[in-house]
């Protein structure tokens, strides 16, 4: 599965570059190519908003024209909030990335310059539009930000989106565990004196099986749980060891 | 379908602040709490990087703990790369953007200082982790590019209508009562010598602090729980009547 490459249309600051190269790493892309930067290439302030990304700069192609820059690109995408007049399929980020994810060949996504966007022959370049969606009262995506959610949307099918689902959350433990602390604690209370009055004690003994056994505690929790109880029907002595065991 | 919540905790730079407005008005989320930020609040540096969010940093709010921040929460979750430890499920963002949309009740997500993140203590909190699946090799995402990926995911669903999940369920207590229930356990626990040998202590807490997160309970079962600790640290004298109230 092949990384699309991130093509900036005329990019106007450098640090903006930067900014985009960093936002690209952090999701594995590190295919950058700039089309007429408006002030030239290598530009010094893009370094320092890379924040180590600097491979990315590093390899960055230049670029006169979108045409050029997409050359080996069999599938190009707009990134763009207007449509004016193509007829082009439009699509969200999360669409985009599974279409690219599935497409044959190298996918390059076209970014416009920061204020004015991509312009209409640019656009007509594409054989789709990515759109994403946004508060349609406020609307201010800069070029980083729209770059991080493309990136973050392709890298979901990339092996590093293999986060620690929970594995390692411990298991619920065996019913005879969870008997164990009722048992406990049920006791605990009788001895207190909890269950009172006596008519109601069916229904609150329910209750307190309920609220434990929602907690789907493990066998360590239960434990620990127990300990508890433990201790508080059974203080230690201050200032002496706690008995072994 | 509510909103979540975004808690800022001890951020350092009023810049990202309000680059952190800017990146949740985009995407529909309005709530922005602070947690003691470094240079107070008002801070003259937020506005101008907020972009036109002003209406995001006119509300938002301050607080001297977590814990008061997230008080009317009863979900919360905690981003971090890091699990320390504590057992307590991690989700990426679009999983826990789908929880949220699923909860009942309000939903707060915090995210840690600029260079440091969240203190352990803070993480335990949550009832949930997430962390967002990045190259191993670059992890560099800002606090501001966290938000904004959160952000996108949530309002991924926020058009669509989704079915109240198990609208019969008690909703899950709001943070300050399972705060009440976790303080009158830790005291009883303290005062019968549980807390032994003392340098275990912070990491027992915390553990303490996740069994009882974990449970999701209503805020009659806290109280039902509460009345349990109290009688059996104050046990009845048999054969008389309880005390009134």
């Amino acid at each position: 599965m092949e990384p699309p490459v991130i093509v900036l249309v005329r990019p106007q600051l450098g640090e903006n570059i930067g900014k985009t190269a960093r936002a690209m790493l952090n999701f594995g892309l590190t295919d950058l190519r700039l089309v007429a930067p408006r002030d030239g290439w290598p530009n010094p302030a893009a370094g320092p908003a890379a924040s180590g990304a600097d491979v990315v700069l590093s390899q960055a192609q230049v670029f006169d024209s979108v045409a050029e820059a997409v050359h080996d690109c069999p599938n190009v995408f707009a990134t763009t909030v207007r449509k004016r007049g193509l007829v082009i399929p439009v699509e969200t980020p999360e669409q985009a990335a599974r279409s690219i994810r599935a497409a044959s060949g190298r996918s390059a996504i076209l970014f416009g310059a920061e204020r004015s966007g991509l312009e209409t022959e640019e656009v007509a370049l594409a054989g789709t539009i990515i759109t994403v969606p946004i508060n349609p009262e406020f609307r201010s995506l800069n070029l980083a930000q729209a770059v991080i959610l493309i990136a973050y949307e392709w890298s979901k099918g990339s092996d590093l989106a293999v986060p620690t689902l929970g594995d390692e959350a411990e298991p619920r433990a065996p019913h005879v565990h969870l008997e164990g602390l009722i048992g406990q604690l049920d006791e605990a209370l009788d001895a207190a004196g909890y269950y009172y009055p006596e008519d109601r004690t069916p229904a609150t003994k329910n209750t307190i099986r309920t609220i434990l056994t929602k907690a789907g505690w493990s066998t360590r929790e239960i434990q620990a749980l127990r300990g508890m109880i433990r201790t508080i029907t059974h203080p230690r002595q201050r200032g002496r060891k706690p008995p072994e065991g």
